[in-house]
């Protein structure tokens, strides 16, 4: 077995002690075999079968995006500043009901590309033709956590369609590509979903043994009509569904009360926090601080690249680290390194891969990325801590690994064909739109 | 005199018809002498003494800075997460207090390469030893609106001394640099001076033809203290010392009532939107959608890389189609175009570079960038100026013009040595801690 010895790097482990250290790390197979400080101990040397010089490079764990669709890349910059609804019903519904499976493989692998590129080893996909979204997976060598994204405002005949096709997809794909796929069950949101509709997901998400992933409380508008239609708020909602008693993840969570906060804190239910997405769509901001408080795991999404409209983990981990101090007046909330945690271990968390990814230590999965940082905006070298949350962008990453496969070699993709990927998704696009 | 002619690029004007196209440029000495669509015509290229092939690259006025303190990038990373007070007395101003002027050279310098890098063409800089300052825009090539900023708590002596330097200052160097740089007066804040003395700055200004740059109402509690000392709120106090009879720009501006919007307005006073350190520094988030319907010209500032903590204008620009969207709940507010707006036309117009910088005209100034759009971010090609706003950042950027002279090429600065600032400046800051 190859075993590769990173030497004379910059570490930024993100584990408990938030170390950061000039030092060395060895990759055996999928996994990291060791890593520490200084210069690589004499067996270590012996045990190398690859020798790469770090110097000039941070390493660190790869970033997890745990709110996606990433087929909507296609529609970056189709409509932007325009109120939700118009910017749904006559921009974004009508192009995607047009969407092959075609489409959704060249959409996605345009997402993948771009993950890769800013340093994005693990995301969660949420959207249809998912066997399509799979191959993306495990031709780019991407970690993910996908689920088949159910709308169930339709007959009933046609739910149970969709729901067998959310099962099926789970029975195929979870565990595939060589374990780095994983699968949630997705009823797409509780103002898209009746309520018996949601019972099924969960009662097929107990018999697969799979978490759950939804969209929650985006909006005001639909925290109301929750409030109109079942006589609670969406949290309550989906308690009294059974939601909560799978692990579950829930996208945007803005709109919360006192109350939900603290349930979601019991219930220990994670959430992706997309803030790009919630500011352009208008949606507010999250009540952040206050669910970290309560317990509550907080990843970072950046939702699809129609509204956002790029996928640089790197804009979330500042935004997250911005905002929050901005709107509550306290420059001391989300300090540098628990954005970043968002963006790493605390991502791994939310889809239950804590301990496997998200951290550089010894036995995790070897998915960690080398940052280029001989460069203005990362002098002096003060802290690179903060240097990653406020300065650093997408753009500084230069190589990726995952599963200890590198996937990204001096800003060039190795798995995947970025030309053919640019052509093809414009042409996608042409298409669609034609 | 040589005349560039740049063939089969992506233009976006930012000119009133806000144009995007493929076309042509031709670049005759300083000047921006002719551009236009489609294939360059025959009288173009018979005149050309140099061509361009600008297939994969997007070109675009330069980005202005209008507010920051570019020495202070020694200081990035230093100190984050801590409340203002904490942040500026035990980090900020001890260390500030013992910078050399040698020590302002070098952070100017990294400051200069990290703007020319991501985009910037010209900034405005307000700090101390000023003519090291000068230099490095003299050597840099950008174009630069300058100034003293001059704190005021001080014997009557002392602030005689430094009123007197920031005149000298200008007199010295308005004008300079081949033209390149402009002179403002700058007492540092309402707060900081005394009225009498901001009095005297008015008088300066008015004596030597200047503009006026100050800092104003960043914090709540610099205006409750304005009303506590003065009996008013800071816009009218500044309008009754008669700051306003001069152009003025301000910097921050967050906190502000309708009277004080409605009174900008009047006095045609220009505004610098800081997003980013607004919310880094928790100070809030400016009324920008109310200045620019009141008249307003807002454009947009990094501040410093303390507070920042890069000087990517991208990433301003981005923070403000996106802020002021989530705060206010209205997704039409500070649509994609208008950011852009903020960071060219409008930056120019805030310093008094209106029909000068900030478009690409013929006969306006050779000011322009080149972004490599050739990559994942920048597809499909639906709209440019969305992808502008929302998907590029600083990095996008391989070639930049100022003046008609080529700063930046692939990538590579060509009027600084990146290597020697990289480590003078670190040498600065080990200096200054040590």
């Amino acid at each position: 077995m190859t075993r590769l010895l990173i030497k004379n790097g910059t570490f930024v482990t993100m584990d408990e002690r938030l170390a950061q250290y000039q030092g060395w790390m060895a990759i055996e197979g999928s996994l990291i075999a060791a890593l520490g400080e200084g210069n690589a101990p004499e067996q270590e040397v012996a045990l190398a079968t690859e020798t790469m010089d770090g110097t000039g490079l941070l390493f660190m764990p790869g970033l997890t995006n745990t709110h996606g669709h990433a087929a909507m890349s296609l529609l970056r910059g189709l409509a932007d500043d325009l109120a939700l609804q118009d910017w749904l019903q006559n921009h974004m519904w009508p192009t995607e009901a047009k969407f092959t499976g075609d489409d959704v493989y060249w959409g996605s692998s345009l997402a993948a590309a771009e993950m890769i590129k800013s340093g994005t080893t693990t995301f969660v996909d949420m959207y249809d033709h998912m066997d399509r979204v799979a191959e993306v997976v495990e031709k780019s060598g991407l970690r993910a956590s996908l689920t088949r994204g159910v709308i169930g405002l339709c007959p009933e005949d046609v739910q149970k369609a969709k729901l067998a096709d959310a099962i099926q997809f789970a029975k195929d794909w979870h565990g595939g590509a060589d374990g780095r796929i994983s699968v949630m069950i997705s009823p797409h949101a509780p103002y898209t979903c009746p309520p018996d509709f949601i019972v099924k997901f969960v009662e097929a998400a107990h018999e697969l043994d799979l978490p759950m992933h939804t969209h929650m409380s985006e909006t005001l508008a639909e925290v109301e009509q929750n409030v109109r239609d079942y006589g609670c708020r969406p949290v309550e909602h989906l308690d009294r569904l059974g939601m909560f008693s799978r692990p579950t993840l829930l996208a945007h969570a803005v709109h919360l009360t006192d109350e939900e906060v603290a349930l979601l804190g019991e219930r220990k239910v994670a959430v992706s926090h997309n803030p790009v997405s919630n500011l352009k769509l208008a949606s507010g901001v999250a009540r952040v601080p206050d669910l970290l408080k309560a317990g509550v795991t907080v990843s970072l999404g950046t939702d699809s690249a129609a509204s956002n409209n790029n996928l640089d983990l790197f804009q979330e981990i500042a935004m997250a680290a911005l905002i929050h101090k901005g709107v509550s007046g306290d420059p001391t909330v989300i300090p540098a390194a628990e954005a970043l945690r968002m963006g790493t271990v605390y991502g791994a968390r939310s889809i239950g891969l804590d301990g496997i990814t998200g951290q550089l230590k010894a036995g995790m999965k070897a998915d960690f990325i080398a940052l280029s940082i001989h460069k203005p905006h990362f002098v002096p070298r003060t802290d690179y801590i903060s240097h990653l949350a406020y300065a650093a962008r997408g753009s500084d990453v230069v190589h990726v690994w995952v599963d200890g496969k590198q996937l990204l070699r001096n800003g060039q993709l190795l798995t995947l064909d970025e030309e053919k990927i640019l052509a093809e998704a414009e042409r996608s696009f042409r298409r669609l739109r034609g």
